[in-house]
């Protein structure tokens, strides 16, 4: 393979390297997970320097983004979830999760994972790493509660499990449901397990 | 095929006569859906006649049980968790739930109907039917709610999804919390879609 160094001023990702980082990256994560995956890993599969798999496509989550195909930089959106505090955040953390899933072409790399994460139980460990790093340890940062890495797990299943019986098993009537309603409808629950009202037994 | 008549008094189910029924069982839920599955379509492709269908494998729901390998008749453990009332359902649903799904062998043909569901449109509908007749529409049969199906399908989602990343995904620590711990968090949350006090906006 070669590899045309860019014109500087250019936007990055309009060659074939990037097309050939990304495949690599893709290879790289299936085999070794999201943990385990290294930037030299990556860069010695598209046969190019580190300095240019980070040129290229930036940190590991924008690597692991953009060889997933997901449609936006999950970690990206959150300050601005997290920002106004706990209050309302079940709320704001249910419509953005619901903003990205109404769409069918920002669910699909997402329900893909899913799927892959069903059958491959690589697959699985490369979801539940990046879920976990990208997602949930930093919200979990943000709120000073007992057991709140299981309340977010909770919180995510709940997400997770309407967005399944809404838009791939398709139950009625959940699936015709306006969104303001299912946002409405499970909000509470996750502001619930966002807060200390919410007592375990 | 031959078909050997069962001397009276031998247990249902111990001929091949059986395995050949449900297969065609399984073919027919997967060409037609649970609602357009017939009794009489099943007959026609094992070649046997239609009494004979009903005499090895009961109802149709019990029919499509057999045919994807459920472990137990969901239908049937409906009634010991409804019939103590709303009070305590939501613990009794929940404990019922992960009681099946602690257990790999219990849990794998669950997991192999949502496997198919999230990759087939045939097999997403069959799900879809079959857990709306045998399951949502007996429960909403016993609440008095506003909503009552789409509270019930977002309770739903709240388990599946609870399950799907705790036996799928596998994060932690849902994956490795003690069961009772995840009924704990879970069981408020199902009450609350199945009682009025949790009110939609």
């Amino acid at each position: 393979m070669t590899v045309k160094r860019r014109r500087p001023g250019r936007p990055a990702g309009s060659t074939d390297t990037r097309t050939v980082v990304v495949a690599a990256a893709r290879e790289e994560f299936a085999e070794h997970g999201y943990d385990a995956a290294t930037i030299r890993g990556i860069a010695r599969r598209a046969g190019v320097d580190p300095a240019l798999v980070h040129h290229y496509l930036g940190s590991k989550e924008q690597i692991f983004v953009a060889a997933m195909d997901l449609p936006f930089e999950p970690g990206a959106a959150l300050p601005e979830v997290l920002a106004p505090g706990l209050d309302g955040l079940g709320e704001r953390v249910t419509r953005f999760f619901f903003s990205v899933w109404e769409d069918p072409a920002r669910r699909a790399p997402f329900l893909a994972m899913l799927r892959s994460a069903m059958t491959h139980e690589r697959a699985a460990a490369m979801l539940r790493q990046f879920v976990m790093r990208a997602l949930l340890a930093r919200i979990a940062a943000e709120l000073d509660l007992p057991d709140r890495e299981l309340r977010l797990e909770a919180a995510a299943g709940q997400l997770v499990g309407v967005a399944l019986l809404r838009y791939v098993v398709r139950v009625e009537p959940l699936a015709s449901a306006d969104v303001e309603l299912v946002v409405a409808l499970v909000a509470p629950v996750v502001q619930r397990y966002l807060s200390e009202d919410g007592q375990l037994a």
